[in-house]
């Protein structure tokens, strides 16, 4: 049995990895501020092997009480914790700074006091920004993110690298896809459900609709991330991503509107973005981690469409 | 005339930069701590054009009070603050979150506030970690930095990439070589001057010598930031660097030797490293600046030559 702490435990990834990891008979102390996560979405805990901390995990110090009042020592550190409201982070870089990169150093320093050499990451493909047509390999560059939460991302991924350099054993860094499932708490198919709830004849999209993106149920994310873990290697980077280039937010926008309100009419605003830092187009490549043994299961449009009825059941 | 604002100008590059900014013409505001920089290496005050203000440019507010306190506003800064203490990096990450890359934070929070557009960057070789035998243009990947130092300076680009998306309307990374010339604080041929001072008939050398770096004078170095600024584009990133491969650590000692006790024994380490962050060979690309009309006309080893000389009458 090892002991995982796993930062932003209470948030949907964390949640969901939290569960798997008791699962495989594991023991977990979560580690969380509940800034957005929420604790109930945890499991109850009837196995003595669950324990949770409200914590800010940009302090080190106080991340270090937490491991010296667990009965055992810390195996390894799943860092979960960021930012994750993407719109908040563009009016305000400090946000990304704070929960985005200051949760790395925090949890990086408390490691390094406390000896815990082995360190899973979830990073983002937002560390790539723009890169036009060109197929994202893990070695691609240059590296030009165009949002503070990608800045801060990929920040973190080098100074786990620099880290790996310092003092850990061990840093697979994962480079998430657009997640989906429950709990949701944020992203596309809970605004369009919320929206169409509110308002059931139509719904507003930001964009022209064509921005394409792949989705990835979460499941499928953490039996990859558990399958990269499983892997040797002192530093690993993997993409994680569906196999499909992805689909488009007009189709989204129809399949969201087809289970929730069917016949609402879907109004699209203008240019092909929806925010600051969002990239119209993205060729995601998960070659290197089907070289690794590892490929989804769902497309993108399957992994959707389970995501949206699992959210519409949340929903209600 | 400009008013340039230079943070770090009290440190070797810093200093450099400001005497050839107030040369054409226009204004300096210093900003600097004073950890590492010292005031007396700047020009005596004469023209009414230069000023100095004694802060940590990772304090957005102190920063933002200097700023007030000028009696015109700020057309560009120069952000040249941070860590110039390697050794004491490694032992301590917290040295270069804070002086490389909380400064980067500062600095973008006040020139956010104030809104001035205009950045110019000194960033590192450092933030590509040891790529082996790969040729380094700016565009290769994947970027991992083997220091903290070269964590934090990527860090910073990465912020600075996403600030050009959220409000700046220009930035210049300059990716700096080893740069050696006066006034030298640190480095490999002040080390060698102080060691062969203090112990004239053996030089003890780090590592075994045969690492290659190539070095450029801060003469040209400022030319080529310069040659830079007066380029086009919102957002621009240069490898800076002499033409040629460079020299060996052993060939430094030798020239280093001969300057100052000719017939002394040089002792070296093993191994190809000198410290953590390292890189023993490195191929570094100057084919992107050439192409925009820079090159340096003096060569790694006359660089040498030149700053050996500046740097033994500098410790006499």
């Amino acid at each position: 049995m090892k002991l995982h702490l796993v930062a932003g435990g209470a948030g949907f990834v964390g949640v969901n990895l939290v569960r798997r990891l008791l699962a495989r008979g594991d023991a977990v102390a979560v580690c969380d501020d509940l800034s957005r996560g929420r604790r109930e979405l945890l499991p109850a805990e009837t196995t003595g092997r669950l324990s949770f901390h409200k914590v800010d995990c940009s302090e080190a110090e106080a991340l270090g009480k937490v491991v010296s009042s667990l009965d055992r020592a810390v195996d390894e550190v799943w860092h979960m914790a960021a930012n994750s409201d993407i719109p908040a982070g563009v009016e305000d870089p400090r946000v990304d700074l704070y929960r985005t990169f200051l949760t790395t150093v925090g949890i990086l320093e408390m490691m390094r006091r406390f000896s815990i050499g082995c360190l899973h990451f979830a990073s983002s493909s937002a560390i790539y920004g723009d890169l036009g047509d060109l197929e994202i390999h893990e070695n691609i560059g240059p590296l030009e993110p165009i949002s503070y939460y990608g800045a801060m991302k990929l920040a973190s991924e080098a100074h786990i690298r620099a880290a790996v350099e310092a003092f850990l054993s061990r840093a697979n860094v994962f480079r998430f896809p657009n997640v989906i499932g429950v709990p949701a708490t944020h992203g596309v198919i809970i605004d369009f459900v919320r929206k169409l709830r509110g308002m059931p004849r139509r719904l507003e999209v930001l964009g022209n609709g064509t921005q394409t993106k792949a989705y990835l149920h979460v499941d499928e994310l953490v039996d990859a991330m558990l399958h990269i873990r499983s892997l040797a290697g002192r530093y690993c980077v993997f993409n994680i991503g569906p196999s499909d280039a992805g689909i488009t937010v007009r189709q989204i926008a129809e399949m969201v509107r087809d289970a929730v309100s069917p016949g609402a009419e879907i109004v699209y605003g203008g240019g092909d973005r929806g925010w600051v830092g969002d990239v119209p187009r993205f060729r995601y490549s998960v070659a290197k981690l089907k070289a690794a043994g590892w490929r989804a299961r769902l497309g993108s449009a399957d992994a959707l469409s389970r995501a949206i009825h699992e959210i519409v059941e949340q929903e209600r």
